[in-house]
């Protein structure tokens, strides 16, 4: 192995913090700055890690630094242009997640990579990311199959925010929950049409103002269309104590499962789980082993854009891969 | 999509008839060709299925008329000669499993590949094969963990075949069994050091001859070296009969459990599991799909040897990969 991969993070949130604490247990990386948009001044300080902290106005000093630049930004405000940005100067890797989006999104960091002969990784985490996989492998491998996805126990940070911008509410957490019931029958291999409701229920604990209508505040709760009214909410008024001490993990995790058909009706069942005690170090996780495979790819010459679906697996692996077949 | 993939097949027994029977479910393919070392006739027979049989000496005649040739013959005898013969005029596909021999496999089959303008995949299957994948997406994004392998329950086709080697034995079948509070240690993460006595226990059904000592048997069973001694092995003597009525489907399956942590010890749990009720038809699966994405590395202009992990796992799909993201 020659030199270490010098990687840099974009974006100092959950998930930048979580590249930052990851990155240590791969010993053919290195992190050698952090760069986020709240800082503006042109001192440098010093990240928990004694990685220079940094304003993104500083990024272009940085083109010969950096091997990849992993962009830990939210999909909504920060990828989208962030994205297609960077790509003209860096290897890249994100987590870009508005599936709508994502062709979008591809052609144009595709085309700022090609112009700058990096490669770019988007939209690589566990949904979209690995689970994506999943469902590719299985489909692929049992085309006459129905596969299902069930998310949680877990955190829904997007559900999490809407509650918490009802007048009243002062912070507020919500729980996806897969009915077991529903993943037992598709085990089963009953093939099940299954509803919105019949898949997964909401649970919300919420910290209400001091004077609030907790009333009024449930009801704008489970009415609120595409986030809680086709599902079976349950919301629970707690305080403020209570949200520090229970709700401060962000967990989570889902199952995708494949049931196909072969031969004369005989059931084969592929099953991926992920449960994890803390989403965003798990995702960061997933973000540094594809910076590995951006480096290789860059190193192989390649340039633009790449999906998970296009990266050979060895790619992501420090060691032979031969070793493990 | 323009012409269907001509896939031929080299091999009849299960794993041939289980290609025979799933190609039949990917609309892009066509089988066109079977092939069997059994057949020496030139006379052309027919399969179930209106396909084609003939002797394997016949293969060179097809060698403009078949995409991907897929080599179900077995690690031991067949795919050794196999491979690198067939891999100088066809692409091929094949599960070579004997696990200490694959670098030396690999590299006769790709030096013929390569001489030939052809992509051969080698040791597709499930295991080889799909747990490899697994092992390696979950080292690589859990670096700090653990990865444990449990099979079964399931038949396993080299221990039963041991057993049919003992004399007074008429037949037999061997079911390989995961011992459930292993598996739910490891998923406690507990990361126990486990023997192969504490992962699996092995359960033998045998018909004996009419006037064998079936305590001699069961003694020489349970003391074979490497298949049965260090096993808890349970033994039944059972009719004829019940062996065909209750023993012929070969069913199995089994689970790649990774336990890694993250940040200050957050535990990340990452399962893929496969429960089969025929393993020849899903392994054929398997192999289907490798067969699309030979075909479509050969069209690109690549010759060689590939493994799984050089695959990027979009060439898998029949449909476009991106619509799944």
């Amino acid at each position: 192995m020659g030199r270490k991969i010098r990687v840099a993070i974009c974006g100092y949130g959950n998930l930048g913090r979580g590249v930052e604490s990851e990155i240590k247990k791969n010993k053919d990386m290195e992190l050698v700055a952090v760069f986020t948009r709240r800082r503006k001044a042109c001192c440098i300080l010093m990240t928990a890690s004694d990685t220079p902290l940094l304003g993104t106005d500083y990024i272009p000093d940085w083109k010969d630094k950096i091997d990849v630049l992993i962009l830990c930004g939210g999909s909504k405000s920060d990828l989208p242009a962030q994205g297609p940005l960077y790509a003209k100067s860096f290897n890249t890797v994100d987590s870009f997640d508005t599936h709508a989006k994502i062709p979008e999104y591809f052609a144009a960091v595709d085309e700022a990579a090609k112009a700058g002969g990096n490669v770019s990784v988007i939209s690589v985490g566990w949904d979209p990311g690995l689970f994506s996989l999943m469902r590719l492998y299985s489909g692929a491998v049992l085309p006459k199959g129905n596969t299902y996805s069930f998310w949680g126990e877990g955190v829904s940070q997007g559900h999490s925010e809407a509650i918490r911008r009802i007048a009243g509410v002062e912070d507020a957490i919500q729980y996806t929950i897969p009915v077991a019931s529903a993943m037992e029958k598709v085990r089963a291999g009953k093939n099940p049409k299954l509803t919105a409701r019949e898949k997964h229920q909401r649970v919300c604990y919420v910290v209400a103002a001091k004077d609030a209508d907790t009333k009024k505040i449930e009801k704008s709760i489970k009415t609120m269309p595409d986030y809680f009214a086709d599902y079976d909410t349950t919301v629970h008024f707690i305080t403020y104590n209570e949200f520090v001490n229970e709700h401060s993990k962000m967990r989570h995790g889902g199952n995708v499962i494949h049931i196909g058909r072969t031969g004369d009706g005989n059931k084969q069942t592929m099953e991926f789980s992920l449960k994890l005690d803390s989403n965003p170090e798990f995702t960061s996780s997933v973000l540094i082993a594809f910076a590995r495979a951006a480096f290789r790819m860059a190193a192989a010459g390649e340039s633009g854009a790449r999906t998970i679906f296009d990266i050979p697996p060895g790619l992501l692996a420090a060691n032979d891969p031969m070793e493990l077949l």
